[in-house]
């Protein structure tokens, strides 16, 4: 494996691994780092699928927010490179801030529509941050098939609809969530959490659960969207840490309000809830029968 | 010459074409057609030193304004091909507006600094449109280097920021602008001018050499560049017809304004003037010596 922090070396050490083999096909898996087995699932992923795996790692400071948690974001280098090793990876990209941000950028991707809502509406400006540092990325790896975790639903919403409008020549592969044993959903952030919030942090899955009851049982035909993120609602506030940034029930894969049950084939209910200082998302995409 | 309008048959016939030889280079000349003789020598400059010569042509909606000229701005296919053909291209991509565009493009590339002034200024959204198309037809042809007219300079400052910016692997070949043996730039909006405005749009190119002058002559350390924009200014004005949209002369490559030449090395003096309703733009770049 190797671990490249310049992008120059990349671009000839990627340019020699393709002209060796005729047709070869490159897996990117892009990351903020501090590896959990979900990116390793994502890793494995593109190893069965693809010729050549490139991982990358870039805490990326055009994604965050002026009172948000760049500079506390958790980095262990050592650790990451060898779940990258055990996962199949053949070169880790792991630049520094200098080397993707020479000057401050003048170019942005931005990508309306699927912004408008969740994090989008409660962090601005970072979906225009992920777009442009998924277009740099992509540019310098130039790779056929690229992996993100859906537990960043509308990140993967956002890369499919810049994909396809930008005409950009690789295939998004969305992968599932991995969670813990009790539910919670893999994070990097989960290393915030003190044992108290950690333990009230199910109610996240808990409500995903429930939800995909109410839609899912005998009385799916006649239950609302607001039924549903009422009861939401009311589960994760029997959490007394529990502080709802967004608890939303939306048509997918548009990201827009849903009337009625009846005009959509599938939904999202996506949350973000912070426990203490410690922001968690999480959702679950639900069939409408 | 193989003419294509669809963007996957163009994919498929550049990776063909990219298989038979190992390491060919692409060169790509994107226009919006009304092909000229500058156009033509983006293409032989693209002849002489690449393996395949890829030509787009499409005029594209999005980076005009409401009150623009899209809809009558000339197109004339079976010239156009002539033209691409007598200059060298092999692949003439002419896709319509529907292949370009199946829905409204949600994603947008924009570009800050160099796009204040000039025609940034005075055609708002102009360059996002510049830009966002000039990453569409990248990412489909997918070329080592890209030839561009320095008629449209604010337009290269564009695109040269956004190639790195977003990392894009391609190269930007400016080449210098053609004229007409009396002075006047090549431009495919030249047809719109009757004999009189013809005849008086050659203030444009005289301003130019005026300000070269000026700049270049003996009493260059003492000139102003108020005083130059001055003395251009009073020139377009003997043309009765001419209505200035623009005549600044700024730094050069950044397109900021100069206050004292002593402190750049290059300037720009960019115009934009109307002749009825013909909107001409020009331009020269001036070494402060």
């Amino acid at each position: 494996m190797q671990v490249i922090r310049a992008i120059q070396e990349l671009r000839e050490s990627i340019r020699t691994l393709r002209a060796a083999k005729a047709g070869a096909t490159i897996g990117f898996v892009p990351t903020m780092g501090y590896l959990h087995q979900g990116h390793a699932s994502l890793l494995e992923a593109a190893r069965a699928q693809c010729d050549l795996v490139v991982l990358s790692i870039f805490v990326n400071p055009l994604q965050f927010g002026p009172n948000e948690d760049f500079d506390k974001y958790p980095r262990d280098e050592e650790r990451d490179l060898a779940v990258a090793k055990d996962a199949g990876a053949d070169i880790v990209f792991f630049p520094q801030v200098q080397e993707m941000y020479p000057k401050p950028t003048k170019t942005k991707v931005t990508v309306e529509g699927v912004t408008e809502r969740l994090c989008g509406a409660s962090r601005p400006g970072h979906f225009d941050g992920v777009a442009t540092v998924v277009t740099k990325l992509f540019n310098i790896v130039q790779p056929d098939l690229a992996y993100f975790g859906m537990k960043d639903a509308q990140q993967v919403a956002v890369i499919e609809q810049m994909v396809h409008d930008l005409n950009m020549p690789v295939t998004i592969v969305p992968r599932p969530t991995l969670r813990e044993a009790d539910g919670l959903a893999l994070s990097s952030r989960n290393v915030y959490l003190n044992e108290e919030e950690r333990k009230q942090a199910l109610v996240l899955s808990q409500s995903l659960r429930m939800a995909e009851e109410l839609l899912g049982g005998s009385s799916a035909s006649s239950v609302t969207p607001s039924q549903v993120v009422n009861a939401v609602r009311s589960h994760i506030e029997t959490a007394p840490l529990a502080v709802i940034d967004y608890a939303e029930l939306l048509a997918y894969p548009s990201l827009e309000p849903v009337e009625s049950l009846k005009q959509v084939d599938r939904v999202i209910l996506a949350l973000a809830v912070k426990f203490g200082k410690t922001r968690l998302i999480d959702n679950t995409i639900i069939r409408i029968s």
